[in-house]
């Protein structure tokens, strides 16, 4: 039966200033660094194991990877980093905390970009701080602007079907460290779960789901390790 | 110019006392991490970045290599990990510290192993507790029982001519981060140093070797990064 583990990278800098992260490259805090270990050693105890790792390329995923693996004994497992699990790109609200967010485009507004399935955030300017198209870890890669839901969906989706789900197939037990987005792709995908439902799944943080799946990757059960 | 960086892991634990580590999988030290995350921050400094890395199986290289790639904000770089980067399999003297060997086997005998090339020291016992053949990560691969330099030469060449040296050929900067008998494999062959001559080149932990190679992969120059 193929098992997945999904991680989402433990607390960061950003979410500890409820400010819209995206793809700049912000680091873990020090709670995130334990909560990685801390999700490495539940594995250990529950005898969750891995074959291989996917994880983004960006460092809190990465790292919170690394500090999970160290605790599991499982350094050595290959790990495959790939843009396509980044998190999703929030354009021009990059940087800004809640407030400012608020401030700059009201209430409603911010409202649906928080709840929409489709609706982009504005696109990030060319000139913001927080441009990363020159970034040489996307170099050949075409950074986008800005991105709803929908658009980190279309873009988590392929790496899945080319990459992920054919080493499931093959029988590779797989743990995936990655983005509150992108593990909602993942969930939307393989739980069924619909548009206006999934923007509402709050994934915690440094808490890893597992999944079993049938021979086809449809769930069969999904749960939280730690309530197991 | 082919650009290639050769770094051995940190202090580890045995290092530090003074006993034979071979392929068991020992953490590094306080002072290992610090060394790893100063080779990074000395390569950052001094503008020497890669654009893919190479490790062992085995722990100490591989934090050694998150630690470093850390420091130089690369850890979105590819990594591939494979044990013809782990260390000389040290065979029975695995776990002796020097005292220990001696008195085991004898001050000359401890020389011929320490300097000979091609006389491996008597293999591991089938119970000993290093025992490493069921150790998951080696799944598929046969686990010597014990390495002259000779035998870790030829086990590290392969792997350096079919995935490291067309990398560099292609353009790529290349960062290997492994042990002094690994390193001492790819030295020998790449600065073509003799066998008696081989055995007696000490590589120092946490320091950058960095090699500017011609197109056929012949040493143009090598230096510690430390010295420029």
């Amino acid at each position: 039966m193929p098992q997945l583990i999904l991680l989402r990278h433990g607390q960061s800098q950003w979410n500890l200033e409820n400010r819209f992260t995206g793809w700049w490259d912000v680091d873990v805090t020090e709670k995130g660094i334990e909560e990685a270990r801390a999700a490495g050693r539940l594995m250990k105890e529950k005898g969750i194991d891995a074959d291989l790792c996917f994880t983004s390329l960006q460092s809190r995923a990465i790292k919170t990877l690394n500090l999970a693996l160290e605790e599991m004994d499982r350094l050595w497992l290959p790990v495959e980093k790939n843009y396509r699990l980044n998190e999703r790109h929030y354009g021009g609200l990059t940087g800004l905390n809640k407030q400012e967010t608020r401030d700059k485009h009201g209430d409603e507004q911010v409202h649906i970009w928080r709840r929409s399935f489709d609706t982009p955030p504005p696109p990030m300017a060319a000139d913001s701080e927080y441009q990363m198209s020159s970034d040489p870890r996307y170099k050949g890669i075409e950074v986008p602007a800005t991105e709803s839901l929908k658009d980190t969906i279309t873009r988590v989706l392929p790496y899945w079907k080319t990459r992920i789900a054919p080493e499931l197939q093959g029988g590779k037990r797989v743990l995936i460290s990655a983005h509150g987005n992108s593990l909602r792709a993942l969930v939307k995908h393989l739980s069924n779960i619909a548009d206006d439902e999934i923007t509402g799944l709050e994934i915690p943080t440094g808490q890893p789901i597992i999944y079993n799946l049938d021979g086809d990757l449809n769930e069969i059960e999904r749960y939280y390790l730690s309530e197991r």
